[in-house]
């Protein structure tokens, strides 16, 4: 690649130096960064945006905070006038599975992927500006080719290689099979960057062999490498694991602005300046100086969070949603008070009932050992207070007010 | 699979065992023999001819009596009124290597592969009748497979199980790459016996894994499942390693009658019930005659050598051939004479030469080096004396004969 820095003007020079620290912020790696910078500089020379590629599985489109983090980071590129290129690897969802083993790559319907795709557009739409972004289905490239090109494109890759893949080389010491045709999805991926000559590919700590491999195929069908860009893995509520949907330590952006200000307020103190860093709109300057705050003691971490739940309500659910949902917050738990609006539920049992079946039935617990459990960790409130007997029976009068733990209220009705 | 053998006559059932004993003479191992056998007996209660395949490389068309062996198996189930099915892997050839590492794998035109087939099918043509035997390319099936289907057949194969294929364990253990596209080589062998639906795949020991391949894609695309037969390697003239054209070794069907006759001469005497057994068209109560006859020295080891010799001529170039080949030989070789027939090669240099310049330069051996071993040998004669000076100079008259080993003459001309 020809050296585009040594081209550059003062100005553009500036402008390479602020691009790049905005990008670079945050990130984990970025492979090889002396050439990202090449980029933005051949960028700036030649007035050419940059391809910013970001694949996504059309099998889960449920999108949450931790997704936010790389859709930020398309933001600033977009932000800077590169462009975003979304892939829906629809190809792969259209096989699923041939071996029928996988739960996870069940077949879907062309009809089922393309529903996919658009939730996947209406939530990314809350973070990037869609109408400036280049959308794509992979299918529309991989269906077409034949064996032969098939053959060709294995023939760009060794199975030693593959094999360091880190999940390969569990399963292979632990004795679990891997089907050959697994070994094609890292190849798609990568065929797809070759394909929309893409400049960079983001993805979590986690993509780092399947992004290199467009890096590896681009070169080995003659364009110019894109460079990978790999973005930390937000932990979720729980503070420990990697926010997903299957473990339920999540917070979806598209969920009911009061239970998002709610889980936003339950993750622990030492997360706080990832989240920041990570997953909020801010620029440069207000994260650095809400971290300071914060390790300096200037800023209350209760407030922190506070100011971090009505960002995100913000973000995804617009200002005045963002004031409802401290409101609401603030009147329930700051003063201890119930909340202005509690559903009521109408109860069809005899006059008395015993609490756990009370819990169980009306759906504030899923089991009498989960409701059992929830009362002797003093998490059950009749009427404002705690309920210490998990044998508890109760009369049943109109009004009573149902609560457990801190954020589900019941009035019941007779 | 049902139980045809219960269900056979009488007749049927020695048909069954005749057919058997025949086809598993002189085979390493069949696998399995019991559906073998269950094959012959639905062939025979439905009276319907087995599908026997050979799968062929397009890329090496000299056939020599290595190769006899299975074009003389095959030849035994045509004889009974099978089916023999070769498949030219023209899709293979077509594809070449992608890597462009390998020599063996060059690409081939489609005007190559079918000058090769045809250059096959006339060597063929002296063993096996081919205006019965289907032939088959397989590009007409393999070029017509997308990703999609690829990927399923990809999905029904492991990556171990394709890593237990001794080539690929031991570049494995050796750190030597395989590239992603070889394993492709035996699913391509094994998908043409799902398509053409064979009952039996023949191969050498060393196809072991690629036969195999064909029985377990089979099962797994819903077809019955072909029986693998593995004949023996037949070693070459050195009585070592397998007859092969690259290490020189091999008689080729195409060869010289009086070559062909020459070399078969020189195999070691142990190698000869192996030739008996596996390269000739006798009927098995023949080879088993002349094996005792040999074993008990009724004959001698060199008549024995004299008879295969001129089977040989005979199976690739008539009787007549025969009768002449053993005559030249009985000349040349028994009565110690010089044959009837001699080329004769005008010499051109100067009335005296040193011999090993005359050996080169009449190209009766490629170097001095060669000249001088052959020499020190006792290998070179001039008129019928031997000559044992390397350094020899000798005086060009007309009708010199010049000889070298035991079958090349030459006379010379001023």
């Amino acid at each position: 690649m020809k050296d585009f820095i040594q081209t550059l003007s003062a100005d553009q020079t500036k402008e390479l130096e602020r691009q790049y620290a905005l990008y670079a912020n945050g990130v984990q790696e970025i492979i090889p960064a002396d050439e990202f910078k090449q980029k933005i500089a051949k960028s700036l020379v030649e007035k050419k945006p940059l391809k910013v590629k970001l694949g996504l599985d059309p099998s889960a489109p449920d999108v949450h905070i931790g997704h936010t983090v790389v859709l930020q980071k398309l933001k600033q590129f977009q932000d800077n006038g590169h462009i975003v290129q979304l892939i829906i690897g629809d190809f792969t969802g259209r096989i699923g599975d041939p071996t029928g083993k996988s739960t996870v790559r069940k077949q879907l319907t062309d009809e089922e992927v393309r529903h996919n795709a658009q939730t996947y557009f209406e939530q990314f739409g809350k973070v990037l500006d869609m109408d400036k972004v280049e959308l794509h289905y992979n299918a529309d490239w991989l269906s077409k080719l034949n064996f032969e090109d098939v053959i060709q494109l294995a023939g760009k890759i060794t199975v030693a290689r593959l094999l360091e893949r880190n999940d390969f080389t569990a399963r292979i010491s632990t004795g679990k099979p891997i089907s050959l045709h697994e070994f094609f999805y890292p190849l798609m991926q990568g065929y797809d960057s070759v394909i929309l000559e893409s400049d960079l590919e983001l993805g979590g700590t986690d993509q780092h062999f399947n992004v290199l491999m467009g890096r590896h195929l681009q070169e080995h069908y003659g364009k110019e490498k894109q460079v990978v860009m790999l973005l930390p893995l937000l932990e979720g509520l729980d503070g420990v694991e990697k926010m997903s949907k299957s473990k339920g330590n999540y917070i979806g952006i598209n969920e009911d602005p009061n239970e998002m200000f709610g889980k936003m307020m339950s993750i622990p103190d030492e997360l706080m300046p990832k989240y920041i860093e990570l997953a909020t709109d801010y620029t440069m300057d207000e994260k650095n100086k809400l971290k300071d705050d914060l390790q300096a003691g200037r800023l209350h971490p209760r407030d922190a969070k506070i100011r971090l739940g009505k960002t995100f309500v913000r973000m995804f659910h617009g200002e005045e949603a963002a004031e409802k949902a401290e409101q609401h917050f603030r009147a329930v738990f700051q003063k201890g008070a119930v909340p202005d609006e509690i559903p009521s539920m109408k109860w069809n049992g005899s006059g008395t009932a015993a609490v756990v079946d009370l819990l169980v039935g009306l759906r504030l617990l899923s089991s009498k050992s989960e409701a059992r459990k929830m009362i002797q960790n003093g998490g059950v409130k009749l009427n404002g207070e705690k309920v210490s007997d998990i044998k508890l029976e109760i009369e049943i009068k109109d009004d009573t007010i149902v609560q457990v733990g801190k954020r589900k209220f019941v009035k019941l009705t007779l």
